[in-house]
């Protein structure tokens, strides 16, 4: 089936139960009548993710569906997925850390895409952000503009891709989830720790400092605390 | 590891045993020193050409792998992969023909890729055509093009992805396999047809078809025959 016109009903949302795809989900909730949430399941260190991703959709009655991606791990081991490799405390200097699988997004992105097509659905939401980079190069709004244009000469369908986090910060992530009403929830039900701690996970790791300091501006900056 | 140079002595054939990707594997055997081929099993109806491809890298001495793709199946039911649907003899005329599976040559390109890249390859071989394009949007030029782009933003890596039969048709995929000295290997090696017969095949599939009329033609134009 060709496409030809945006279909400005119904998503897909890439989704890992976290905070930031999270907040995404809140926000398709808002803005389509039928929202369908994917999550992948690559050999992530933390089937924990997976948990969080069921109760959230279970919670906000949302259709789900998990893909299994395991071939890339076996492609691109690194840290998040082998428990024999050390997460990286701060990213190298001259190279993006080592918690990246190459290629990951644009995957997802890609099979969230053909799942889109087979629905009849165009919109693609994603919660990735130019903002918090970490030198994560499929971060970049330039790669996401690259990726629409590619999925649609691909397969002759009007995909738009939706990054609605792409230029804001953590505090302000924190700050359209409270304005969606979903503060609550993404605080204790969403998953972001590199060590598979729930809610506002073990505070060490870069991901949960990177939540935590994000949270603290928030507070400051909009609840005058 | 990022890589701003491309690496010409090295590269990756995405390999299905058929004659056009054996007629690329030849190619790439007299241009680089290192040539790895992949392929991919996605519950192809005939499992003959992942057998095809074993026998010709055996015989050629080529490193093969084959990953496994089985979730592009479940996504995307098609004649090609369902033993139910019936493959249509002629494309339809408002529409690609059934045997399409959505994003295909997208998710192999970019499997390809993610495996180039572990092993500080820059060069990729596909064999896709844009003269025997038949209404498939991932064989086109712009999509290629498009598609490489995306893959050096998605992985700040020098892809670089050839495809030496975009512009010319069956007749002159013959006379570049009479060229690189591989005509008999195509011939009898190779499985094109749609009912999974190797070599001359069924006869008459579309695939068959377009195939003989090609040899024919080129026996013509360079064998005045």
């Amino acid at each position: 089936m060709k496409m030809n016109t945006r279909n400005k009903e119904a998503c897909v949302v890439v989704f890992s139960g976290g905070q930031d795809s999270t907040t995404c989900l809140l926000w398709a909730l808002k803005k389509y009548k039928e929202v369908v949430a994917v999550s992948f399941d690559y050999g992530q260190r933390h089937k924990a993710e997976l948990d969080c991703a069921k109760e959230i959709t279970d919670e906000l009655n949302v259709e789900w569906h998990v893909m299994d991606m395991s071939l890339l791990n076996q492609l691109a081991p690194n840290s998040l997925t082998r428990s024999d490799i050390k997460v990286q405390e701060e990213a190298p200097a001259d190279d993006v850390p080592n918690s990246v699988v190459d290629g990951r997004n644009m995957l997802f992105l890609t099979f969230a895409a053909v799942f889109a097509k087979q629905r009849g659905i165009t919109d693609i939401i994603t919660g990735v952000s130019q903002s918090d980079f970490s030198g994560y190069p499929d971060c970049r709004d330039v790669f996401i503009k690259s990726l629409n244009t590619t999925l649609n000469l691909a397969m002759d369908h009007t995909f738009c891709v939706e990054t609605p986090l792409m230029w804001i910060d953590k505090a302000d992530t924190w700050k359209l989830a409270d304005d969606l009403g979903g503060l609550d929830m993404v605080r204790h039900k969403t998953l972001t720790c590199y060590n598979g701690i729930k809610g506002e996970g073990c505070g060490n790791c870069p991901s949960c400092k990177l939540r935590k300091e994000g949270y603290e501006k928030f507070l400051k900056k909009y609840k005058n605390s």
